[in-house]
């Protein structure tokens, strides 16, 4: 039993690339199979370990793991679940000793955010603090782009080049309209923390495309007087504008500017978001016709206008990680470090687990323009090669076609365990 | 004066495939200049004719004019402006006569839907009832799909597409998050009067990537109990489910859906979309965390995905309709016709202009299942080959270059018009 199995697992909410890393993971393993035998994933992330419900990877071909590069979501199912403390819940991690025990398992791989770092640093103790012998590699992933140390985190370039390319395009449209008709477009992004997102909505204008665009960051309590000022100012220089809204934006008492105790004709709560929100105070102040849209999903799935730039570096990712384990590192991530902006260029370094894990990483003040309205050329040099470079997947029929695993269960061999 | 000049304008919402008809008009004209002077275009549709605010595309280079092609959103400007009858408002007619012979104007393209096919008839009409000879020729243009006679409408084949591709990749994300988070997505799509978008949802799912998706159609009465059992049995068949929904979803007490009277916590009228009222009602009822989205103008807008047939529609009908005129044609429509569905294949036909305008042509009742929540086989042989084939934009930077023209205006020769 001196070759050990290894266990990955994805987290979180997903992304249009984190089954790229799944990819780069499960490739490089199989080039080492004298060291590392079976992948097997974890289905619906941890939850899956503990409740020992595995899935064989071995099952699915070369070239179906060739497809997860393109292929958006998590192949293998995510969950929100974050392990407690070693002491508030001891039960939990004996139970995952014994589960790696019975299969075998040496490394462990955790796909995911902040969150998911502070669970893999827990696992990687397990060594230390009960005896049992893991090497546990986090995998960064999140749209959000919150993770410290690692210049960016996969999932954020392709979203942040599509929220670019659908507000240009939104833009474009809006121009066309204003005459007679909508002179304001709302867009909400996610992004409940961090601004990063609603700034890649600056990106859709550039020096050979100039457009009308604010943007309202969560970092940024929200001024109406100000907003309508730059809004309005805006619509009489170009006739039009776009705006961005992140959905954590909160106004000056502190409030999401999306609570606004919405109820219907019944006195029902109902949950809305913070675009109409937004289109509305837009409309009773300054009586512009609006539209208003929410990509919610459909910004963090779409795989069709993912940023080859992304993909690479989330296939990137997982290699690393597969080498760092072969290497005997625990408790680290590879993280992607910029070499240089201009040209750009990459390469992968090492964080160690426990200064990633629950640190968020916010918007820099000298990110976003003095008015708090849009992203400054320092921001602008930041977020442009993270969004670059196109990597279609390919299409039948006018349709995508993404790859769905056989995901077969590996046996049982203990009894349940309840999560 | 024998040689004259031709008059374009874009009308109503714009298209993600729009310009690629003006590009058709326009190089096709520019190859008969023999017969065809100069293209004006109207700044803003017909606002543009009747203010004299022409524009003069000969200014712009073939190459600028080639990017049309791939350049979403009405590179004129469009408007939202139907002409009166005759009768009602002659002045009107005598400013554009006035105007079409201050500028040697003999041919009049308009490009947009329903409405716009009966202002371009009423031009036709100018001939005959007030002795000025001009031949209006109408270019089909809606994302709505309802115009009749023609087998289908450019820019729902593009729009078709973005639903189908996003539902699908929202679809899988779903999937990942499903067992311990969002169990129902609800995405929000256009058309008010005629479901043709919502349907195109459907299409994410087939024999090959079966998902679970329950489309909410206008032409079907919202039955709150009958939408939830479907959601429900979904849910618990397959883990998830998405939930397509068109914005002209109505009651069994025929008002819309969207229209729930809700109040902010000051009582103030909130105009919201009716996804979020769809995603409440499944909280309330089932419990399951939702997540929704509503495209709005990012479905009509978005260029970098569009439907390859749909463009060369949009192109073919353009260049059509400059034929049509060549040919002395008059109050009349080029028109897509299906010659075969398996393979696919289409040519032009010509519709009368009378028998296209204020017509429109909803879903028949058997493209709908029986349940009133899905696609038929037939309805789906009628939606499949309109999103075949993808058609990128070129790219830069990672952002689609899109064209904007010089927009050149017309000297003026007459005085102002107040519309």
């Amino acid at each position: 039993m001196a070759r050990k199995n290894a266990f990955y697992a994805q987290s979180g909410g997903v992304t249009a690339v984190i089954n790229a890393s799944a990819c780069g993971v499960i490739e490089t393993a199989r080039q080492h199979k004298d060291k590392i035998g079976k992948v097997y994933a974890g289905r619906n992330g941890i939850i899956g370990a503990l409740t020992e419900d595995l899935i064989d990877t071995s099952k699915d071909s070369a070239q179906a793991i060739a497809a997860l590069r393109y292929t958006p979501s998590g192949a293998f199912g995510s969950c929100r679940f974050k392990l407690k403390g070693l002491e508030e819940n001891r039960i939990q991690y004996e139970r995952l000793i014994e589960v790696f025990k019975a299969h075998n398992i040496g490394y462990f791989f955790y796909n995911g955010g902040g969150d998911s770092a502070d669970t893999c640093l827990k696992v990687s103790q397990l060594a230390d603090k009960m005896g049992y012998p893991i090497q546990a590699i986090h995998v960064p992933k999140t749209v959000d782009n919150d993770l410290p140390i690692t210049d960016c985190c996969p999932g954020f370039g392709s979203v942040a080049k599509y929220i670019a390319v659908s507000v240009r395009e939104a833009s474009f449209d809006v121009a066309s309209m204003a005459k007679t008709s909508t002179k304001v477009f709302v867009a909400e992004v996610m992004g409940r923390h961090a601004g990063w997102i609603a700034a890649a909505g600056g990106l859709a204008s550039d020096k050979n495309c100039e457009l009308p665009i604010v943007i309202l960051f969560p970092e940024i309590p929200f001024n109406k007087e100000q907003f309508l000022a730059k809004v309005d100012g805006m619509v009489k220089q170009y006739g039009y504008c776009s705006v961005v809204v992140s959905e954590g934006v909160k106004g000056e008492d502190g409030k999401f500017l999306s609570d606004q105790g919405l109820r219907d004709a019944f006195g029902h709560a109902q949950l809305g978001g913070v675009a109409p929100v937004v289109a509305n105070i837009v409309r009773e102040a300054l009586g512009y016709k609006y539209h208003w849209a929410v990509a919610d999903y459909l910004q963090r799935a779409a795989r069709h206008i993912a940023s080859r730039t992304d993909v690479d570096q989330a296939y990137a990712l997982g290699k690393a990680a597969v080498e760092l384990a072969l290497k005997g590192q625990n408790a680290v991530m590879p993280a992607i470090v910029r070499v240089s902006g201009k040209p750009y260029k990459w390469k992968i370094g090492v964080a160690q687990l426990k200064e990633v894990a629950n640190v968020e990483k916010m918007m820099p003040r000298d990110f976003i323009t003095k008015d708090g309205f849009g992203i400054t050329e320092k921001c602008r040099a930041y977020l442009a090669p993270l969004i670059k470079g196109e990597d279609y997947p390919p299409f039948k029929d006018g349709l995508p076609q993404y790859v769905r695993l056989k995901n077969a269960a590996v046996p049982r061999k203990l009894g349940e365990f309840k999560v």
